[in-house]
């Protein structure tokens, strides 16, 4: 199935103030970086780290910035945006729209709805998926092969739940979400009072709330609060093996790369982005627009918007082990540096 | 719903040594934090760090230790107990107790059940659940939907496994245990031979052990063991996207946070903790009480009780990225030190 | 069920230059290391290392390499093989084979199969497992239940799916792979075009492509690409709740602890093996045998084979903390040391 250039360029024509240039006729038939791109496929140049493969392309169509017009418009047909990437993002939403086939929104016969639960117009329900008793499902809604839907969870409008997504008694999603395979909502926060050398269990009495347009990836799991509810504000996007401990809030447009570990009654602010593997203690507070480097621990508060790191540098084996061994040595190095400086 | 403070002090009565000061007759709806709490909550103050907030609060009544029984006496209702954190556990899961609706338990009509699985008394299963033959389900089980139970396997009194919990051919849970979504239990240990550039398998032979009074979060993994078995001992607490190696055994009452790692045949003592993130490594020992850090990396046997940590302190970026620079030439500096030190 | 010495022996003489000591008449009822075995079961010498056990080992045989030829023979039966850790590696494969109950190939009643899926000769589906339109299953593929396989998607012959593993739309499986509970291949890469503060999601247009010989531990994550396949060649290992990001390409044999996350766009080498826990940053490459240490952080492209680490050491907590202080100021330190050996 191929698209004609000329109808990618009308369908983005109202949202964007874009130019095409040379022959729109040609049918796409994908999308594809610079290198790899046939004759027939759309690319796009996002930067001009890439720019030096540009003229090579042999792409049908390039998407460039009104920096690189020039030399996109000498190698052939192009499209120049103000912002290429999200020009390009807009083309897959596109692409994966008229190449996705369109189904009648059905529920499986082998799925498992109680008689309690709400369901809205239009909603999808795949095989062998549960949805308790008090559940409400809006308008819109696609729920894949083997979800499971507590009691008296509530899901938003149009949001989509891949397979084997799961969301815990009583938890709330909002709209436009999307959940990837064996997602977890709502499992219970890890809290537990010392008594006596065990460990007595804290029922966690509060639940998740998501709010619109938040993504969360495969197998990520974000727990349920204590007391209150954890809290995911409008348009976070959490990638895949993603833990979000008890009471947390993620504060709006925040990203989150994989295997990050987010501790219990944090606080993160809104449009941060944390990289992945990055670890976040617990009840602490970062502000707007920190962003962490990946494998990074934050012990602390962060009030001011910035860019933070804190991992070690790699090295080969041996420099490391050497530098490794000193290191546990340096506070005795500065002592010695302090006599040098004092002896002098 | 609503429970009577009195009520609830009575039903505590006879395990804690508390009093309560002020009127008991005030209907309780909920629990909160000193500050959110309404005047139909219960609070309460773990620990002088939150002192402050606590004439502020607006609780119905707080739960405080006898030495902030003045001050709490002054703001009005409140419960004066030994361990205020250990009797606020014991609240909290009255109150869910209280709360949860009884239900008849009962095998759900779409549960997969072997005939020759063996099924107690009072057992709770899910639909679309799967026991296969030669599983043993001792009394007062419940199991969720959508889970797994292998061949051989055996899970003991008043276990509950929440929806998506897996537990494979042959392995064992206790009494009381809670498994979380999504926990799988048995899967092959990572064992390989290496042969010519390729990986030749070891069938994991083992099985996994898993004590009483274990709770085991979502999407976590336990391996089952090479030859003999991977144990978690009585009282383990492991929270979220856990990996547990195969051949480990964790002692009793030991807790885990979020994303830890444990290689294979790692010895972890009882009553250790280990820090979010922490990565520790296969073949070695900790002593009992031994207590990691988040995100520390555990590579040496550790055989004496105590607090160990070892990750790289967060920074700004700039700063981050000067100090790493050198750290590369930190055994270089030594020397250079001890240079200057001949030098003088 | 027991295994006489001698039909073991006999089975792997085809493949190895192995020699039998001592009376091969005896039955087999177990596998176990050197110190647990009992008379009755058989035991290996890996190395030097365990070597002071061998004499106290009273394993009916044990496995050793020609170096260890005389002490073995001297305690009693024993099998010389030029790499026993290998031959060690055949016996449990073999007795898995002896031990696991022949079943026919069968798909579970309660499966749901599109009829538009193609599905091979002598392939067992398990309990509620679903198939999806398109999707192509070879001759001898297992999979056991609650599984969800995609539309379009395939799987190669001989190939093992456990319990709820998910293949999504259009990915593809080689040959003999095994995929351990909850694993996810194919969900959405993460890819978004920051507009305005705000996410615009780039549809993930690629696929997954798993060659043969690949095993993928419990819960471990293979996103999909975003306009290419993320590639896995033949013979890799991934251990538990690993992190394979989008565009993603991972050499042949290359084996990954558990917890390890790889970001978008990184391409790993073959015969390389990554330690649990570590980071690898995207759009990076790695030579074929790069060996990174557990918990490292890769952050550049090495192209160059041999072992690299990056973690700080641990240390107990008081010494940590000194060090890490410290370290905040070690750039300052060594402009200290440049001036005092100026002053010199």
């Amino acid at each position: 199935m191929t698209l004609k250039l000329a109808s990618i360029v009308e369908s983005l024509a109202s949202d964007f103030n874009a130019r095409c240039y040379g022959d729109q006729n040609v049918e796409i038939d994908g999308l594809a970086p610079l290198l790899h791109a046939t004759p027939s496929q759309l690319s796009f140049l996002s930067g001009s780290k890439y720019l030096a493969q540009l003229p090579l392309s042999k792409a049908a169509c390039v998407i460039v910035s009104p920096a690189f017009e020039a030399v996109a418009r000498q190698r052939g047909v192009c499209v120049v945006a103000d912002d290429p990437y999200h020009y390009f993002a807009r083309v897959t939403q596109l692409w994966k729209q008229q190449h996705t086939p369109k189904r009648v929104a059905a529920i499986h016969v082998t799925a498992s709805i109680d008689p309690l639960a709400k369901i809205g117009k239009n909603v999808a329900i795949g095989a062998f998926s549960v949805v308790a008793a008090g559940a409400q499902i809006a308008d819109g809604v696609q729920i894949a092969e083997h979800c499971v839907i507590g009691e008296g969870a509530s899901i938003g409008c149009d949001t989509r739940l891949a397979a084997r997504a799961t969301l815990m008694d009583g938890c709330r999603i909002g709209e436009r979400c999307i959940l990837h395979p064996g997602v977890v909502i709502g499992a219970d926060g890890f809290g537990f009072a010392a008594h006596q050398g065990r460990w007595e269990k804290i029922e966690q009495l509060g639940s998740v709330h998501v709010g619109n347009d938040v993504e969360i990836g495969a197998n990520t799991c974000i727990d349920r609060g204590a007391l209150q509810d954890t809290v995911i504000e409008d348009g976070v996007k959490l990638d895949n093996l993603i833990q979000i401990g008890h009471n947390v809030r993620i504060g709006a447009h925040t990203a989150m790369a994989g295997c990050v570990g987010v501790a219990g009654s944090a606080t993160i602010g809104a449009h941060c982005t944390i990289g992945g593997g990055a670890i976040v203690l617990g009840h602490l507070t970062l502000a707007d627009g920190v962003h962490i480097s990946a494998a990074s621990v934050v012990t602390r508060s962060i009030l001011k918007a910035g860019n933070y790191t804190g991992f070690f540098p790699l090295d080969d084996n041996a420099t490391w082990e050497k530098n490794a061994v000193t290191l546990k040595h340096l506070h005795g190095l500065r002592e010695r540096i302090k006599q040098l400086e004092k002896n002098l």
